[in-house]
């Protein structure tokens, strides 16, 4: 009994010691973290290994769903985790890893990361949160300013205003999408006369009261996924999400658009929202926001802008015009972790109109009390951590130019690459950058002139079949780049006008890492010239075909 | 020409610095975290000012919407921060602040946590995740276990499998609720003949279809705020959400609950889900789940369990009887970042059925694509950082048995404080600890007797009476200590039974943060009787009615 007590004891004192004592520098975690502060991307070089491994080999380290009985040693763990989760991450900071949204980070941000999480603030309400209430709504006013540039006065007026919000920080795109449509959805069909409207009484009431026949969402065919989930969470069904085409530049074709809304009228469908694209996932392009700002207007719906990605080009007044009219959206979605360099994990909506809140305004008798400042009585999630201290210390320490100058280098680096590819003869541009995002193939010159034949004989079945070909090597290639792991391009599918419309598998490159250089730039094409003659099948037949043309 | 070249040249220096070269371990912020590496604690008791400021002071520095042309030295915008924002922080980890569902840290998450962030994946996709991804997938079949204790071939099955998800990691408890409902609501409204399905078609030709006048979801009066928001944004409408009373116990009245059923079935209104609380945001009680469960299954409706402040209490073998039927629910919600001692941002939902989260189910050409194992085909949000990866760690190195012993004290703490307030003669507990959250209030001896005669002698309006003053007391002496800065605890308005019902102002306490003594309690009480003596009017206006009966 006593021995028991004494385990017993033991065990509370080492409880007390895991919320006291910090791990020594020379410790396992200490060391780990020296490593890792000094040199982050050194660090990473050295930890994830190169070759991919199968994921279902991954899997096994991580196949025990028993919560451990036996405390693990810190130490012990740390290297468990080097071991198994580390090594066989992905290494989004490197510099040759052009493939994805994510890049490096700026130094400073993993010590001020540490504040935060320390911190441990909740930004629901201010009695969890204190001065981080007023940072993050000064975060959003920073950004409401740089889409709408309004008067001193407006931000002096709205930006602490406790019944008034500039916008919504949240997780990342798809919950500020969300929140947008939410805000449209609930603005639309508000409370009139007896119909306490749709945030009280539901959809179906709503509809019933108003006499809609259905509600739809018009974005291009290059929209993102999280519209489409969006309808189905509000209640509308994926169904009303309706695409409409796009031109040869991947930018949603107004005319198509101005048609549709007047079919909808006519049907007594009610046009809840057009959404407009700026910086689509896939290829960069921005929806000419204009155009459709004055068909929204026409037709009295929402306008929202979903510059989850090219929003930051805001930041540079050299390509700022490239998204001429966002300031005529009601609402717009930009994601700090993407061009604005902040870790995974801060999104925001910001809205034209400080009253547009109201829409989805929650308030409960413990907190978000009425007439408080709390900011959770205006978002779609509840307790969330202080992310907008992350954006603010980025704002103020590279500051306006300094992001000018970052955005600026990565469309100039993608002009680059555009170029090299151009003049490359076996491989072809399919999606020329706007932003800092292209998509091109491995194509040898025999065969890019076998299809420009083709083209001109009308031979679609012949382009189709060659296309096809194409798609497989560029698969092969890029899975065989990926899994060599010295550097990383992601792979898609697009329709491309100039074959008809025909979804032809290209690869994708997003060249925001301001640590990527014109040489491995180069490279990659030199790496995927190799790969391509590694190639034992499609290759050759594509060879064939060319030369028996 | 040539200088502001030069200019341009050193600005892309010292941006390419800022990406590749670490904050140097003798500067502002390498001091700073060092400091906070040794000790969290004291770093915040040395930064956080002890005195509050009000809001509208500390707005004053955070009023500029411009995003600023100059950058700021890392240095400099450090002691910024500290000045500004830390100083004027709230001290969530601080032992003599027992008002918060946020408690201290372990001290192993800090440099866990800048690992997490300086790998910066984005566990979406396994594509910039990849080991991330079953180590997610791990961590949900931890929490299913924890909650539904399946056989190990069970796991073994589901767990990986790419059609299937034991659950999603999200933001907070918020969104786990929503995700619950939104699963709920999709599979009750599924695609039937020529129906396409709630998700494709809304809830509007949804309704038509089944040929249901409405749905209702049926909580206790004490289920959290955030049911009412899913109502809204999942378009069923916030009146859509009905209060079931409680008994005195906070617990809801399954007699009461059964017959609501049975009313709305009556005028053929659905019940989409029965929630049952597993731990109230106001009092931490648990509703009788298995009754529930009992009900639900006689309706044939979904059943979910909100415990997201409890769920953590099934670490606890001794404890997890409290929560007996929760393996019943078809959902559950559980924070991690309340009991589980991770940062904020940490929430779960958990599906009983590894097939639930095909309802919710969403696909797109680049990632996602149908058959990967991408977390994000199954979530609300798109983007999110590796939080998994701190619960995955704290689970290994505390342990359940460590958990258990942080829970079994939290709630026995709760108890002792409970006996304390019981023994002193001008406190009176309002409701008694069933996990380690109490309310009280400070109520001289003198009153609570001029209370007891009241209520024997039915005289209502004079109860009313002292219950409204005593509010006035409790306001101000929460008020008065939040201001010191001393300690804290919450404050909020419950309806008490053997006032019949009427809402009374209370003290709020959450016994969670292992470093809180009972020292520490007594203090509490003894600095709460110290400030019921300086309220000028209302403590001398109830002791002369408590004199005078």
């Amino acid at each position: 009994m006593k021995a028991t007590k004494r385990i017993a004891d033991a065990t509370q004192e080492s409880l007390h010691r895991i919320f006291t004592v910090a791990e020594a520098p020379d410790s396992t975690l200490g060391l780990i973290e020296q490593e890792m502060s000094q040199n982050l991307v050194g660090f990473l070089n050295n930890h994830i290994v190169a070759s991919e491994n199968a994921l279902t080999d991954i899997e096994q380290d991580f196949i025990d769903a028993q919560i451990p009985e036996q405390p693990a040693f810190v130490s012990d763990h740390m290297s468990h985790l080097l071991d198994k989760l580390v090594s066989q991450s992905v290494h989004t900071s490197s510099p040759s890893f052009v493939g994805h949204m994510t890049s490096a980070l700026p130094s400073f941000i993993l010590p001020l990361s540490k504040l935060m999480v320390g911190l441990n603030q909740n930004l629901v309400k201010v009695e969890t949160s204190k001065a981080f209430t007023p940072l993050e709504r000064q975060v959003l006013g920073m950004m409401h300013n740089l889409v709408y540039q309004e008067t001193s006065d407006f931000y002096q007026n709205w930006m602490h205003s406790a019944q008034h919000s500039l916008g919504a920080f949240c997780s990342g795109g798809t919950v500020a999408n969300i929140t947008a449509l939410w805000v449209a959805r609930n603005k639309l069909l508000k409370a009139d006369g007896d119909f306490k409207g749709v945030a009280r009484s539901g959809l179906f009431a709503a509809l019933q009261h108003y006499g809609y026949q259905g509600l739809a969402i018009l974005v291009s065919e290059r929209g993102h996924y999280s519209l489409k989930k969006s309808a189905d969470i509000l209640g509308l069904g994926q169904d009303s999400v309706i695409a409409i085409p796009t031109d040869e530049n991947n930018k949603i074709d107004c005319i198509k658009l101005a048609q549709k809304c007047d079919e909808l009228a006519a049907k007594n469908i009610k046009v809840l929202s057009i959404v407009g694209v700026a910086g689509t996932t896939e290829t960069g392009n921005i929806d000419p926001l204009n155009a459709m700002a004055d068909i929204a207007e026409q037709h009295q719906c929402h306008f929202h802008v979903d510059a989850a990605w090219g929003g930051a080009t805001l930041l540079s007044n050299k390509y700022r015009p490239l998204l001429a009219g966002v300031e005529r959206a009601d609402s717009v979605t930009i994601d700090a972790h993407k061009q604005m360099y902040v870790p995974m994990g801060a999104g925001v909506v910001i809205f034209k109109d400080p009253s547009s809140v109201a829409a989805i305004e929650h308030h409960a008798e413990y907190i978000l009390r009425k007439g408080s400042k709390d900011l959770g009585s205006h978002t779609l999630e509840g307790s969330r951590p202080g992310m907008a201290m992350l954006v603010y210390s980025s704002l103020h320490i590279i500051s306006r130019p300094g992001y000018e100058m970052l955005i600026n280098q990565a469309i100039e680096k993608a002009e680059y690459f555009a170029d090299i590819i151009n003049q490359h003869p076996d491989f072809e541009l399919i999606t020329k950058p706007e932003l800092c995002l292209l998509t091109y193939r491995y194509a040898p010159k025999s065969v890019q002139e076998l299809l420009a034949n083709q083209g001109k004989n009308n031979d679609v079945a012949g382009q189709q079949h060659i296309n096809l070909l194409l798609g497989k090597l560029t698969k092969f290639i890029q899975k065989r780049q990926r899994e060599d792991g010295k550097s990383f391009v992601s792979r898609t599918r697009i329709e491309v006008g100039h074959y008809n419309g025909e979804k032809v598998i290209v690869f994708r490159v997003v060249l925001a890492n301001p640590l990527t250089t014109k040489e491995i730039l180069q490279d990659i094409l030199v790496e995927q010239s190799k790969l391509a003659l590694e190639s034992e099948q499609f290759l050759p037949e594509l060879l064939a075909a060319a030369n028996t043309k």
